[in-house]
Parts: C-alpha cells; structure tokens; sequence
C-alpha cells in the first residue's frame, strides 16, 4: 500500500509530467519525485523533451545523495531499455532507492519490464498509485503509441444555439479572451494543430502559439488543403512555427515555398483521406494533434471515427442565424447522433468548457471492429480506456 | 441586524415559497416560517394558490399561541390591504408578533406599506435578509407586474452543435429521462406553456404536466396558431390541462371546439404580434409563461426582447445536421449577439443544464428604452435586476 504522502508526491509528480506536453513526443510525459529515507521531498523532474533526460534522472540528480534508501514516485514505469539516453531502471538501482512506486505500467513493447528489473535488483515496487490520473495526463501517447495515429483532441468555439459565425460570417469574437488564452495552452501542448482550406481562405490563422509563459515548443501547424489553394502570403506560413501543407497527390505545388504532404483522397471523394493524413503525421513523430475546424473537416474527422476527445468552449450569446459549429459527420438521424461522455465542465471567464470523449457504447455500435494492441493494461487504468480501445 | 437562526428560517421561508410556483398567480410566492420567542420554528406556511390564505395566515395558524412575542420571518413583504384575505400586517399584529423580518419589499402600489403598519403597531421590523434569494425565488411575479405582461422563459434542448433534431427530422430523444422530468416540474412552476404550429405539426405534444409528486396546477397550454391549422384531434386540445388556441383575428375557427384567442398579426408579417398574446395572456392572470419553442417561435420573441430567462438543456452529442435549436432572431452580425450572463451551470443526468439570462449591457444597446415603474426597489435587489428592468 502507497503512503499518504507518496500520493501528494505522485500528484506532484503528475503536475510536473504535464509540463512536457507538446515537447516529448514521441515519448509519454513523465513526471517523478523522489523522496529521501524520511519522507521528504529530496528532488523533482520531468521528461521536458525527446532525446533529453528523462524524468527520473532530473529527478535523481536534483535529490543527489538523499535518494540513497528512499523512494521514487514515478507517474510511468520506469523504462528497461537503452534508448537515446539510459534505462531509467539502472539509474535509479545505482542511486540506491530503496522502493519504487509508479502509476501506469509502460505498455510499450521495449520499455516494459522496468518493474521486473527493479524487483529482481531487491527494490520494493509498487505500480498503479492514481493511475487514473496520471493515465489522463498521458492519454494522447497511451492512446497514439497502439494505434499507430496521433490522438485528435477536437476543439471549437459556439454560441448555445451551435452557432460558430454570424449570419454575415463575422465571428471575433465569439468567446472572451479567457478562452481565447486557453487555446493558446491546447496548442503549445499539442504536438500540431490542423485546420482545414476553408478556415484558412476565410479567417487566414497564423495558429502558432502567443502569449504562453515558459519554455514551450511550438506545434507543427498542418493545413488540409487538397488543390494546394493556400495563398504564399497565408499567415500561417510564416516563421513562427514550423508547416506542412497537406495535398492530393496530383495537386500543383509549384507557387509554394513551403513543407508538402502529399496524400491520397478520401475514399468518399471529400478532400484528403484523413487515415492517411493521421498516418502521415505518426510518422513524423506527431502524438497529439488540436483539431481547430472548421465545420467542415471535423465533420469528416468525426465521421471517419478518428476523434478522441471534443473541447467545446460555449459563448453564452445566442445567434440564430450563421453557420454552425460542425457540419456533416455523416449522421443521418437522432439514434445515430455521436454520444460522447462529459469528463468536465468548467466556466472560463463568462465562457462555459465542455471536455467529453466519445462514448464507448456508440463507439461499439458504429466502430465495430477493436484494435488489439498491447496497452490494454494501461488504457484499462484510464477512465476512457474502452473508448480509445474500441475507436 | 438579523440573526443566524432567522437566516436560516429565511432559507427555509425561499423554499417553503417555492412550492406555491405555478399556483399562486396572479399573486407572488411567499414562504413565512414564525419563530417563538426562544427562537424555535413555531410554525410554517406558504401562500399556496390565489384566493386562498397568505402564507403569514398559515404560519400563524400552525404557530397558534406560540407566535406571541415571537418573529416572523416571510419572504416579501406582509401585505396591508384587504385583498381577497385579509391583510397580512393586521393578523402579524393581532398575533401578538414582537418581530417582523422580511426579505424583498413588496412593489404593488396597493400592498405596499405594510412594513409602516407593523412598525406603527409596535413591532421591530427589519427588511431586506437573503433578498438576492427570495427575489430571484419571486422573479416572474416581480418582473411581471410592473411590466404588465408576463415573465417569459426560454427553455430549449439541443445537441451541443446546438440541434434540435437530426436530419431526417427525429428528435426523440436528444435529452435523457433526468432532463424530460425536470421540464415537466418546470411546466407545473409556469402559468402557461407556449408553442408554435410548427412544433404542433411535427410533434403533435400534450404539454400537460405528467409524473410530477405534489399538489400542482396544469399550466395553460397556449398554441400560437395564426391560421387555426390546428387539428380539433391534437392532444394538446385533450382534457389534462386547460388550452387556449391563439389566432389572428380574421382566422377561420369553426373546426375548433377548443378556446381561441384572437390577436393581431407580427408587425413584420410574421404570425401574431408577440406583446399583444403576452398583454392578453397578462389579463387572465398569467405571470410566468414556459416558453417551449419551436426554433421559429423563439426567435420571435427573441427579436421582440420578451424572453426574460433561458433554460437549455445540452446534450452531450453531436449531429452535424439538422435543425437548430433557434432560428432567425433579426441578428445579422456578431457584434449584435443576444449575450447572456450565466447563472447556473448543472449536470442534469448526462446532460448539461444551462440557466441564463439576457445580459444587461446587451439590453441596454439593443433597448435603449427602459420602462420606468414602481417596482426598482424590489427588482434591485435582485441580480438580474437591471436586465429585468431594461427589456
Ligand atoms: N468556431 C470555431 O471553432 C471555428 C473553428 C474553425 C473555423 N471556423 C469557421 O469555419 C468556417 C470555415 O468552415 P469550412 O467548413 O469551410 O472550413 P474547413 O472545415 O476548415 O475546411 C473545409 C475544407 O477542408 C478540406 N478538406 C480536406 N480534406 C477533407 C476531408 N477529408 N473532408 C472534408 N474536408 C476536407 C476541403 O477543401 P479542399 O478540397 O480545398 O481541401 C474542405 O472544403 C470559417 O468561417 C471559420 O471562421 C470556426
Ligand atoms: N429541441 C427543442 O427544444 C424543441 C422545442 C420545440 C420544438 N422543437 C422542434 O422544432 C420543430 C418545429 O419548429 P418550427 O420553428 O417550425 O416551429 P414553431 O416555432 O413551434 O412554430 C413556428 C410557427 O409559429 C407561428 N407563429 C405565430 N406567431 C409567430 C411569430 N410572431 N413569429 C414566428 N412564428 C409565429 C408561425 O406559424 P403560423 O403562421 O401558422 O402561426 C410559425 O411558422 C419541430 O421539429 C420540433 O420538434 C424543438
């Protein structure tokens, strides 16, 4: 059994893992306290970016001596192979801890079997103290490494009536600058953000990130534009963050200067196939992906079954005319409306959070077919397990 | 200054009060708790339908001899005239009441002064505790009667892409069974439902109260049907609940059995003039009306500045098609938004409920004429006070 105060180290140590979000990839986050033989806190650290240390040896370093006969809280299992930097498990049987507790086991192929180490080293190892939670600070990795595609968190402005634009197509602002700031959060910690042609011809993003405190890693900013329309002077080509340019395979490219993703067309006709794109954006080591709209796209997204978590920030305004926030998800009628569970509600600033995941028991009706993969233990640790496995 | 026991008497006269919604118009709720003169509940009542006793006549019967040098705690103020029942003040004092706390003034020409009636008898009286909360318990009737028409709230359910049905037109059920109850409940509260031939063609709905415990009153069911196209077979004309069908003044009602009220048309042309069915709908004692849609409706009313609150129930789904939970109310552009201030924010089962009303400074720009009248003491004291004022 985990102390009372291995977990407040263990919710420290899943505060300081989420500040590597959008800069690890394609590692989890990690976050790991070590407490000295009495109990106190000796040192603290967090995986800050892939190909840097990892939490455990900041941590190590930071508690130096102290760590000698205590104990490491760690929100992932300590990794057993050689990677771009050490195994953790070596470095924490050479510093002498005494007792290891983690939170989700490693699910990836290579890395587990960090417990096994340490046990057979005669340290005293205990897994899954608050897994829940340091599974949800993990879950665009524990949810992208099995399925071999990023994780696609949806985000979108409306007003109550689901309105994303006025009936003359203004829209600035819907929400308040609270929720407006907090965008800029969502996509430091992503690892790109995605936007379709038709939200760059109308409102020309920048979608970089401002105005976010600390050491953040800019996100690769895709666009999805099939016929490579996009404008030279398009804002979110500029320097301010990396971009590709998603287009069909046959697309003239010849005015752009810049990135191009060629891809094969959805099967439905519709612009782009979003697997392929998914796929594409894996294997350039993307983990998290903010899908920032329009309507249009993330109608496709949702129809194609690959969006795993809807951020809705509700402006308290009503409209009645103009376009809305989502458009055609290929759902014909009110038994087939996608069901998503709500995981929180939050005001933000005059603004109201909606943070829901798709529900697993619409997932079991219209994703009929599981993916089998290796993280199930993990996932299972997660409040959203089912719904990622089935999706 | 009042004390924590006569607070917490107050809290429970707001709720006591509470229970006459729906019942009691054309007069206000009003919950009174009388404390003997050690300080313990004596006796409760609550004013439970027009006609019948004050709440103050209740409490003091179930205080008999107790009530004598003890306090009143009520809601409003105790009336002074002669109404149908006697006059609250005469009983407090015949009663022998050392103590009389109340929470909202009472704003009715006739009524008011009962607090100077008290006071010249003898008795401490002291206005104004918990205010805020019995006003907004009283919100229809006090916003209402200086207004003369009634107090119109907005309930809609949607998805959160803000639909109200899919694209094949189904609509059963966007909202789950805890969502359904509460309109029912809200229905008793309301003097009278609302909804528009639309609504009635697609849904053909009772609109009576069903499944709800207690002791309550059916709401007038009010159909707003410009060209009588109501068939004498909806069940909203059955027989659980009194129904008006309101037309315009040339319609051909000779099909129907069921009460017509005759109006003039919209002045844009559009169905029947809003303030005229609310100013008729005021004359038979109507103070809260229910609202319930269709989407067309309510953006009349809207655009007419006649929606005083807005309840909408958000399902946690998506449909991407569909109609919208609310059609054209005259705003062209986003800087013309109806904004609104959120006042509650709950789980209702698994879905949202959303309680808001329009904001003041919304008001101001889009009504610049503010209506003056004797009830701004008592209306300020209630948040929503300046919003009720200028609409
Ligand atoms: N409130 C919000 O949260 C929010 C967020 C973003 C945008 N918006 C608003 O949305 C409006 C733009 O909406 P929109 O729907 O036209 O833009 P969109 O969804 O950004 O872009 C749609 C375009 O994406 C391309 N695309 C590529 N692959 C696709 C696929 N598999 N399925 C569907 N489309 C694919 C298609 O164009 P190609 O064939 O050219 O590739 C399609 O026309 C703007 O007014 C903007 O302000 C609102
Ligand atoms: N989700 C929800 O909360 C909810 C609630 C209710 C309805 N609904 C759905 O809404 C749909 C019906 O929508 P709807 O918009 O057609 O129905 P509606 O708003 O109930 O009715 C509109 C009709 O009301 C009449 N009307 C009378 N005076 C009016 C005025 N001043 N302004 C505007 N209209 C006036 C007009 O018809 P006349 O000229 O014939 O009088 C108008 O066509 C149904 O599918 C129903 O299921 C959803």
């Amino acid at each position: 059994m985990a102390t009372a105060v291995e977990a407040l180290a263990m919710q420290r140590a899943v505060v300081l893992a989420a500040r590597g979000l959008g800069s690890t990839s394609p590692n989890p986050v990690v976050g790991c306290v070590i407490l000295d033989p009495d109990g106190e806190v000796a040192g603290e650290g967090w995986h800050q970016r892939a190909g840097g240390p990892h939490a455990e040896v900041h941590a190590l370093r930071a508690a130096a001596g102290r760590a000698h006969g205590g104990t490491a809280v760690v929100t992932l299992e300590p990794c057993n192979h050689t990677g771009r930097t050490g195994p953790c498990a070596q470095a924490l049987i050479a510093a002498g801890v005494a007792r290891v507790v983690y939170a989700v086991a490693d699910p990836t192929p290579t890395a587990t079997g960090g417990a096994a180490t340490l046990r057979a080293a005669g340290i005293d190892v205990e897994g899954g103290l608050l897994a829940d939670a340091a599974a949800r600070g993990n879950e665009a990795w524990l949810t992208a490494t099995p399925r071999q595609r990023p994780f696609v968190t949806w985000k979108y402005a409306a007003t109550l009536d689901g309105r994303s634009a006025a009936a003359d197509g203004t829209s600035r602002w819907i929400t308040a600058p609270q929720a407006r700031a907090e965008v800029h959060r969502l996509r430091a910690e992503s690892d790109a953000v995605l936007v379709g042609s038709g939200t760059l011809r109308a409102d020309d993003p920048q979608l970089a990130v401002r105005g976010v405190d600390g050491d953040i890693t800019q996100p690769l900013r895709v666009v999805v534009d099939t016929e490579a329309t996009i404008s030279p002077d398009a804002r979110v080509l500029d320097s301010a963050a990396p971009t590709v340019v998603a287009v069909a395979q046959d697309a003239d490219t010849d005015h752009l200067k810049a990135e191009v993703l060629r891809l094969p067309r959805a099967a439905d006709g519709r612009g782009l196939d979003p697997h392929a794109l998914l796929s594409a954006l894996y294997q350039r080591d993307v983990r998290s992906v903010l899908l920032e709209g329009g309507p249009t796209l993330a109608g496709a997204f949702l129809a194609a079954g690959v969006v795993d978590k809807v951020i809705g920030y509700l402006a308290p305004a009503l409209l009645g005319a103009g376009p809305a926030a989502l458009a055609d998800a290929g759902i014909p009628t009110i038994e087939r409306a996608l069901r998503l569970d709500v995981a929180d509600l939050q005001p933000i600033g005059p603004d109201i959070r909606i943070t829901a995941y798709p529900s697993p028991d619409h997932l079991v009706r219209s994703h009929p077919s599981p993916d089998h993969h290796p993280s199930s233990r993990a996932l299972r640790a997660h409040p959203d397990a089912e719904a990622a496995e089935e999706n």
